[in-house]
């Protein structure tokens, strides 16, 4: 038997919070909406989501009279994508939630994600292990992966894998690419009467798979509660030495969810979000000219000191970097053979040399050392590694070089010593805070209770969390509701519309009030670890763009 | 009035327990030992500590009456060097045990370290001050520095200071040099007859001032839980990923107890313990070929994931690069004019063209990357900034070289992706652990009424912390006798003597037994988030390393 820690031991007895409506079971009332459509495209969509398509939102209620129980059925859970805090809690939930409309319901959990599912790897998940696994982080249960389940021949695997093991009733944890074709297999087994339910749940910590009815992705609450611990520390650190400016970069690709929340909660002195970068078309050079006068400013008031947030995704939203990241997979894709031979710095030089004069500029612009990795790290398809590229450290050295410009003309006088970090793989499998750890024990609940209600094509739905788990709203939303068609590798597709940060939204809005004080100031706000066993003020926190945007407040 | 966070605001009321014979107040029963020598060198210590040396050792009872009030003093404070968890509680601690001698006493803190008391620039610490401290991180309150206190001038300054506010005792908080200079201030005073009492109180989150009478620095146990709680959580990320290696970089530049802490915490799968590579004279081939074996191993058993720790010490306990370094030094700083101009490339030709044979092989076995790191990055005294050098990323490297060597010869069939990461600045100002809390205000407290006893020369020392506070023994070591001889830039200084990690010691002899097994099987253990209000289990914990010290046992 391993070793467990104190805390894990003391963890283990914490019973999830639920929604009213499933504090009796998972047989509920279902109270049906209006037919629904599409966010945009939706004769498209409805053309390709026949069978699923204009479902109706469901909201439960507790069933008011013994009902008895259903039909023993087995079920397969999936875990799709990069590990979310809670998601050991949302299999907890939907096995609990399965025993609950009989005991004699199996759950099994294919392993290694989709991939499991394809190939029909997969474990039954009895009580002892669901139990070993309450409230912890991480997906080492039955494990992950990135396999996407697009194909019908991988569809066709599915359905005999499922035969196979009795499976009626598939629960999908993923995020918003996940979910999108967990939606395309719910409509292929529909139409093809293959008879397996198909139900998701919103699992991400990048906090992109949201909506106007999935108010949260699972995993986003814990992880920016890890990175603000840290950052809060960094704060207090660079307040006691008052020598360091610390560059932190942020996990987060496609949004800036992420650093968005960790600035609400810890008040750095400046942070990047991509989003409006983007809107105002900001340049690298103004980026850097941004925070170089937030530098020059503390500079002028004594303080030699600061923290910069900057999510992982940035490079991408900078109009020209992403000119130049085209150019360059081109270039270097169309003369693989021919600079394969090369060094490192042979391949930089020949990209400058053979770049448009706007990107050469711009490639110029950039300090070697990125310049280097941006020739040197090519992904399986060729491309940039865009996450491999230390954007902190790019924009430390950056910044650094504009001060030293404008100390020589005399603009500046100040220290600026630069202290660089990332934290992403640190919190993505932290232990699920209270509000993770209720939240996805009760979106596998009502996963369980959507696939006993016989639905498919949803998405699992618990809303109102700002309220105590009492109040939380619990039902299932048909997945087609939240998609549009975009083009992908040169297609037309479904997805679900990944929500960036809204700059005219409150969170964005309160953060825009607020920063210029930041700045100046030395505001920081220390969040510290996360705790499970204080008064309900310090555990049975929400996150801030949570609250600004049901409250418009904090 | 800035926002300050939920779990600051729940944790100001925290009340830090105390030991027994402190539980009425600073005014205590003083029990001498018998007099005192130096660990070493004991003639020399005398010669130079004439007035403070062969103090007995002291242990305090409660008072077993009531003693009336002391005359009213005026005292000062300084933190001296890096920020470690729970200053401010020393400071608490001094304040209140201060104020129990007679509320009439006031305490000053000097401000940004040493640097304020030869400067004269200090602030009164009032109650509304020290209460908004009560238990948290960070040295902000009255801000540190790296001064030292050691020539005769700056302690007529500070003499001079002193007496301008009225003080007549100083606590100094800070790491084994900072106690050293502490005891050579008081030897100074005391010789001269200032009147002015000197304290000293065992601060580093490094855990290398530590002896028989001091058994733990404060700051350790907060930073190794913060540290751990990250590793843990990688841990999890390793296992739940199974695809990545992560090399993390721990803080601790002269002893590798953090690396054996967090080991002991959290059971990775390999952790380099710096004082064993010197013992065991390990080169740095021996040390990739090690890492690279255990990876292979996992590789053989299907697990292509795993963790590292390394001591950020390393490279210079490496006896071969310790020589690199010492001639790289020596070659850089003779010929500075020359190299100069050329940029980092020509500098790291130059240095591999005039190396002796032996270190200009070592220095081409290193990776590029970290080959101009050892020549680009100076301090300012001309030498490498170890501290700069990448050691994670370098041994992530060199294990990837050697392992595709390997598989090149058919000894190996696995994958190799790494992810590197340094904890360090992270774990400094997180908030005290309740040992911490506890320890550091027991320790404040204790130096008051060292204070209040008359002494000088002595360390606040509190023992038996392993036991509930209660039962915890507070007391004074005179300094002296932690101190021998050693060669300090090429003369001898008295100093206290380093703990190192012991290879015959408990920490070390129980992670010995158990590390084959961590290497091969994945028992990670994950600790989680410090906690403040659970059971005692979870909150009132102390250091494994602590606890095999005293006990033997886990």
């Amino acid at each position: 038997m391993s070793r467990i820690s104190p805390l894990q031991k003391a963890r283990a007895a914490y019973q999830p919070k639920l929604p009213a409506a499933l504090a009796a079971g998972a047989r509920v009332k279902v109270l049906e909406g209006e037919p629904t459509a599409a966010v945009a495209d939706v004769e498209a969509i409805r053309n390709l989501f026949k069978t699923t398509f204009g479902s109706p939102v469901l909201t439960f209620e507790a069933a008011s009279c013994g009902c008895g129980e259903l039909p023993a059925i087995n079920a397969g859970v999936i875990l799709s994508g990069g590990q979310a805090p809670g998601g050991h809690n949302v299999i907890a939930g939907v096995f609990d939630g399965l025993k609950s409309l009989n005991p004699a319901n199996r759950l099994f959990g294919f392993l290694k994600g989709p991939d499991g599912l394809v190939k029909g790897e997969a474990v039954e998940l009895t009580a002892d292990i669901v139990d070993a696994y309450r409230n912890t982080g991480g997906f080492d249960m039955i494990g992950s992966g990135r396999t996407k389940l697009e194909t019908p021949e991988q569809f066709e695997c599915a359905r005999a894998n499922c035969a196979k093991l009795g499976i009626t009733a598939l629960v999908i944890i993923g995020g918003d690419d996940s979910n999108t074709n967990a939606c395309v297999l719910a409509e292929y087994f529909k139409s093809n009467q293959a008879g397996i339910q198909v139900i998701g749940c919103p699992k991400t910590i990048d906090g992109d798979l949201k909506n106007e009815w999935i108010e949260a992705s699972f995993g986003f609450d814990t992880a920016c509660r890890v990175y603000s611990e840290l950052i809060g520390n960094l704060c207090r650190d660079a307040n006691s030495a008052k020598k360091y400016w610390h560059f932190v970069k942020l996990m987060g690709r496609s949004a800036s969810h992420i650093a968005l929340e960790c600035a609400l909660q810890t008040q750095p002195n400046y942070a990047v979000i991509s989003e409006e970068v983007a809107a105002r078309k900001m340049t690298l050079g103004a980026i850097v000219d941004e925070i170089a006068q937030v530098v020059a400013a503390r500079a002028a008031a004594g303080k030699n000191f600061g923290i910069v947030l900057i999510p992982e995704g940035l490079i991408e939203f900078i109009p020209e970097i992403k000119v130049l990241i085209a150019e360059l997979n081109e270039l270097l894709a169309v003369n693989a053979a021919q600079i394969e031979a090369l060094d490192v710095e042979g391949k930089t030089a020949f990209a400058a040399a053979n770049l448009s004069s706007a990107s050469a500029a711009v490639f110029s612009s950039l300090p070697v050392g990125i310049q280097n990795q941006l020739c040197r790290d090519r992904d399986p398809h060729g491309n940039v590694q865009v996450s491999l590229i230390e954007t902190e450290k790019m924009l430390a050295a950056m910044v650094g070089e504009r001060l030293a410009a404008w100390k020589a003309a005399g603009r500046y006088k100040g220290k600026f010593a630069t202290q660089t970090h990332f934290f992403g793989y640190e919190g993505r499998c932290a232990a699920p805070s209270n509000y993770d750890a209720d939240y996805c024990y009760s979106l596998g609940y009502t996963a369980a209770a959507l696939i006993g209600a016989g639905r498919t094509g949803y998405m699992a739905s618990v809303r109102n969390t700002i309220e105590p788990a009492a109040q939380w709203i619990a039902g299932g939303i048909p997945i087609t509701m939240m998609m549009n068609m975009e083009r992908r590798h040169g297609a037309d597709k479904p997805v679900i519309r990944k929500a960036l940060v809204e700059l005219d939204g409150a969170p964005f809005r309160f953060f825009d009030t607020q920063r210029a004080g930041w700045a100046i100031e030395t505001d920081y706000v220390y969040p510290g670890p996360i705790q499970y066993f204080g008064p309900s003020e310090v555990c049975d926190l929400t996150t801030m763009t949570l609250k600004l945007e049901k409250q418009g407040r904090l």
